[in-house]
């Protein structure tokens, strides 16, 4: 018999927010955008659990969506935070953190010759594209098509409320195609001043796939030619996979990086990390934000930073995934359905073979959640380093009861 | 003889910065901007009183640039704030926090019926523009010369890397000029989709300026004739004048509003508040960010709203903000020099008359911080609530003897 998921505090609480916020929520975190059954408040985070307002409890593969890397609550990363409350947050000008902060980053990340900090993924992107184009004094921007860089007129995913004039200088290609990133550049002319590219494509809906060294070298070829700036949009993967920065271990040196999600495990901070060749244009842009200079965030990222750097807490997440990915795999065969497992075992998208409209997933997913397990069917999820072994295999005992009842449910294989 | 302001500490971390950061530091806190002789970084906060690096204390006339408004650490506020973090920030959604805080900024503000949370007053007027665009199917914005919305490429105050088509369906006009607004409105024809205002004006270097309730009246009947939106940016003055936002006085309505800075006392959020003449582009728009559902700024903002709205905190700051202006006039004139004293007494401008390089209020504000106050020579400055009648004469004394070190070092009246 499947477990009940109660949801009338939920629903209330839905039904209060429709009055006072548009569709009853915005953005990436309105659940109804999601799949059926995801419940949409929560009233309380540890480790690597969440609870929803109707105090049903569930082992967290979302990680709030990125930004908690290293635990909910991390007792070394709140104690710094807080002990920089003590004393400032956002007062007249930025602290000793912000310095400390930048040495660390441009110590730590490859290429990176200085630091600016935002608050958002979007104001570091948007801040990487206008350094870019200040200092080249060149206008065109190539990004992948589908690559999601943030929520605003330049790059939304929707252009409802989008002018064609924010976005007459931007191009497109197909990730990964060399041959259409070349047209691309030449159709760009001596006009080309960024390409911007995700770590790796972690699009919605579909297969991750990791970058080849080709193509990236092809980009960073593209770039030295034209003299452009090569932009790493690190702020989904940056800090899960490698503390120098997710090319790193290609070989492949932006001019300009940016960070977001989980640089402060969970306190809101995002960063543009540029090398000298971008240095000139960063000089130049005025770019600012009332609490961009907030010292907790920045203290919270100076522990975050370095236990990543310090600890196997990457190595450990990455095991944990790849456990999580052999379990997973082994249950749905046991229960006749195949999975597709792509991307980095820490960032896992999880599709069912042949669900074309997402039926299925959207199915196991919710009966995931009934079975205290947090899901997503189409978007990358998030592991982090308060997962142990004993959540992995609870989780997928979980998903293996989740495909019972899908099954009883009378769902079949496609 | 002036009291010395020791700097070492601070020159030493600027050195440093210097070369992780781009010049040094970036935007409106960068000190270099300023004038010569401001400590570019902090290390303490409290009250209406801060600290820089090098230990020398301040009262406070710039509040963090504004997101100070009931003191620093306000204790109501962060047990508000601390008691959310202990259960979570963010998590997988939101929390009932949000729920709350539309529901209370809904029952507070002037013709709000919905909320949208965000991270940056610039997140909230980019929003608020998307909003007008996808509700009303139309393209052109009209904003002040000169008229400050924030600190990307739509809007910025520095074009450097910005596009002219960054900018194509931006209009302008001069704030107050009721009959080059009506100009301007023809101009965009049936293709106007907001007027964008701040809630007076306040650009840096010039007398602040009230509106008349004609030209906002005009503002409205163009909106209303034409169907476009009028936003309010009430980011820099919102919950400082009055409660209800800054336009309740005049009983012209906003069909959107943005606020920001002083929300939730110094913890980051942003908020565009419309009414249900704007709901359709709200329903309609995709914004997000990764940490706008963070429960623990909405928690801070119920708190720092709740005791706005039923304390006489704003009176007061008004009232301190009279003394100070009283008291300023008075040692000016008494030391033979006149003062333009414009704007919300609790958000004053204050020139030199005649000053028109600001040579004087640069060295007067230098001097002034040596006497152990700190106050800006061209930005509105902001009081909180923290200030008393002790910090208001303390500060007056301090000018006073300000200007008598500048006379000493042979300033004269322009």
């Amino acid at each position: 018999m499947t477990a009940t998921l109660t949801n009338s505090r939920d629903a209330a609480l839905l039904e209060r927010a429709r009055h006072v916020i548009p569709n009853g929520m915005w953005g990436h975190m309105a659940t109804r955008a999601i799949a059926p059954g995801y419940p949409q408040f929560f009233s309380r985070a540890d480790g690597c659990r969440v609870w929803d307002v109707d105090g049903n409890e569930f082992i967290d593969f979302m990680c709030a969506w990125g930004p908690n890397v290293l635990g909910y609550h991390h007792p070394e990363v709140q104690a710094a935070a807080l002990e920089q409350l003590r004393v400032v947050d956002c007062g007249n000008g930025p602290t000793e953190r912000v310095v400390e902060l930048a040495e660390l980053l441009t110590g730590t990340l490859d290429n990176a010759d200085w630091c600016l900090f935002q608050k958002n993924g979007t104001d570091a992107t948007t801040a990487s594209v206008t350094i870019a184009r200040a200092g080249t004094g060149k206008r065109k921007v190539i990004m992948a098509k589908g690559a999601y860089h943030g929520a605003v007129p330049w790059c939304s995913p929707s252009v409802v409320g989008v002018t064609e004039a924010d976005r007459a200088h931007l191009m497109t290609f197909e990730w990964g195609d060399i041959a259409g990133l070349e047209a691309v550049v030449a159709e760009a002319g001596d006009d080309l001043a960024a390409i911007i590219l995700t770590a790796y494509r972690h699009d919605v809906g579909r297969d991750q796939e990791m970058p080849t060294e080709a193509f990236l070298r092809a980009a960073r070829a593209a770039c030295d030619r034209s003299g452009a700036m090569l932009i790493l949009d690190d702020v989904r993967a940056g800090f899960r996979l490698d503390v120098r920065g997710s090319w790193a271990r290609y070989g492949v040196k932006p001019d300009l990086a940016t960070y977001s999600k989980s640089i402060a495990n969970g306190w809101p901070l995002a960063c543009v990390a540029g090398s000298d060749r971008a240095r000139d244009g960063a000089d130049k842009i005025f770019t600012t934000g009332s609490f961009w200079y907030g010292a907790v965030a920045m203290a919270a990222a100076l522990t975050t930073v370095r236990i990543l750097r310090d600890t196997d807490a990457i190595a450990h997440t990455e095991a944990m995934g790849l456990r999580l990915r052999a379990g997973l795999d082994e249950v749905a065969k046991r229960n006749g359905f195949r999975l597709r497992q792509t991307g980095p075992a820490q960032m896992p998208v999880v599709l069912v073979d042949g669900d074309v409209d997402l039926r299925i997933g959207n199915a196991l997913c919710a009966a995931a959640l009934r079975h205290g397990v947090f899901l997503h069917p189409k978007h990358n999820m998030f592991l982090c380093a308060a997962h142990g072994p004993a959540e992995i295999d609870r989780a997928i005992e979980a998903v293996d009861a989740a495909f019972g009842d899908i099954i009883a449910a009378g769902f079949v294989p496609a």
